[in-house]
């Protein structure tokens, strides 16, 4: 019983370029908003506060394999799960799929930040309440 | 000898979508960055700060029409002047052409604001050595 | 009976800048989706094609004032209405809200053309099974 | 003597989002705006035609690790070298740094296609004009 989330999204005309294709770039979006939601899911949020600091997720690295293009109108598949968890940090696996087609596979790393204003942003240690419900696969 | 601005900007793929054309919001980005090249140019930003406040211009209206389309690779011209100067807020006019092609016509009001983090965003009187610079057409 | 169409949208953490709200050029962004999920409840869409020829609607104006900002995750309301209806171009009238607060409030003009590849756009009238369906207010 | 290409970026207020920084899906924006400048110093576009067929590169993956945060009004320094050419395909390395900091690593790699509305994208040798200019690191 891993930490998953499938979520599913619609292709706007503003996500195309002239290659008449959804941009590379939108992808990285995509995976975002998903993993937005997905934070969402266990009660917390990408960017909230706890214990008086304000508590944020910067990416370390982001990275996608394109397979196959999307389309204005398409209706994604996208299935996150966690494929590793650290101390102060989590990997995130994406699958793109539209109707069973493999179309993209990306990759996320986030670490859990304080983003307080005024102050150096520095990692932290998980805290504990969203620690305890991610289970890596 | 009103204030005006001349800039040239290059057409990315990425601002072109599906109809091989230039989505036409990208038009509003090309605005703004025009504006924030003749606020620098009269020694400010579009985010600075001032007597210890932080200074932003939120937008009040946008408009735009669009007369001829812009192609990836394209450099167009954007002529930007100020048409109406009011005690707390700018309205800027923007002429796009491309080899003398009329492309599209736009405006812009912004409001000069109080900015504080943590406070409630309230228009002010633009400061004296911003609104001195400025000369409405 | 006019022609209308509700819709909502969450904020995503993109749609932000560094003033902390969404962008204004988004909200024609989120303008175009709304046109474009109203045609698609019509029974066409934005990109179609119509007795052998291409249709596309390009926008000849948009514009927006703006009344109080969206932040991340909020949910706002659409309210899209057609205004005016012409042999070849329809305007439409956007409503955006928060929990019944007013946020902003758009307008965009688009016209009926035949978009081949390789031909010169082209207006034309707006087909019949599109024209019969649309009451303006 | 291998393949390089230095360039700037000046940051815009709509790069950034609600954490104050340039969001992490504008860098893939900057490698490919790079990358489409180096295509011009070689006398050729990512999007051109030859012996007949209209010419593309799609990409196949996409990759970025981020050190430290670029801010509104930043001018970064972007330096772009190709890695590795194939036969249909090339990989990019990309350096962003700021007055010598070090900012983010990208890599891209691309597959030079045939691109022909109507017909399917097919992988071809790449051309043998721009394949004699370039040699990898």
């Amino acid at each position: 019983m891993y930490s998953e989330y499938r979520t599913k999204r619609k292709i706007e005309f503003t996500d195309t370029d002239m290659a008449g294709i959804v941009h590379f770039s939108r992808f990285f979006v995509f995976m975002e908003t998903a993993e937005h939601e997905f934070l969402r899911s266990l009660g917390t949020s990408v960017a909230t506060e706890w214990k008086g600091d304000k508590i944020g997720w910067p990416r370390r690295t982001a990275s996608c394999e394109y397979h196959s293009p999307l389309r204005f109108e398409d209706e994604v598949d996208i299935h996150l799960w966690v494929s590793k968890k650290g101390t102060k940090s989590l990997t995130y696996q994406f699958l793109f799929t539209l109707e069973d087609k493999d179309i993209a596979r990306g990759e996320l790393t986030t670490v859990c930040c304080v983003t307080n204003p005024g102050e150096k942003i520095r990692a932290i240690p998980i805290p504990e309440f969203i620690a305890s419900q991610i289970i890596p696969k």
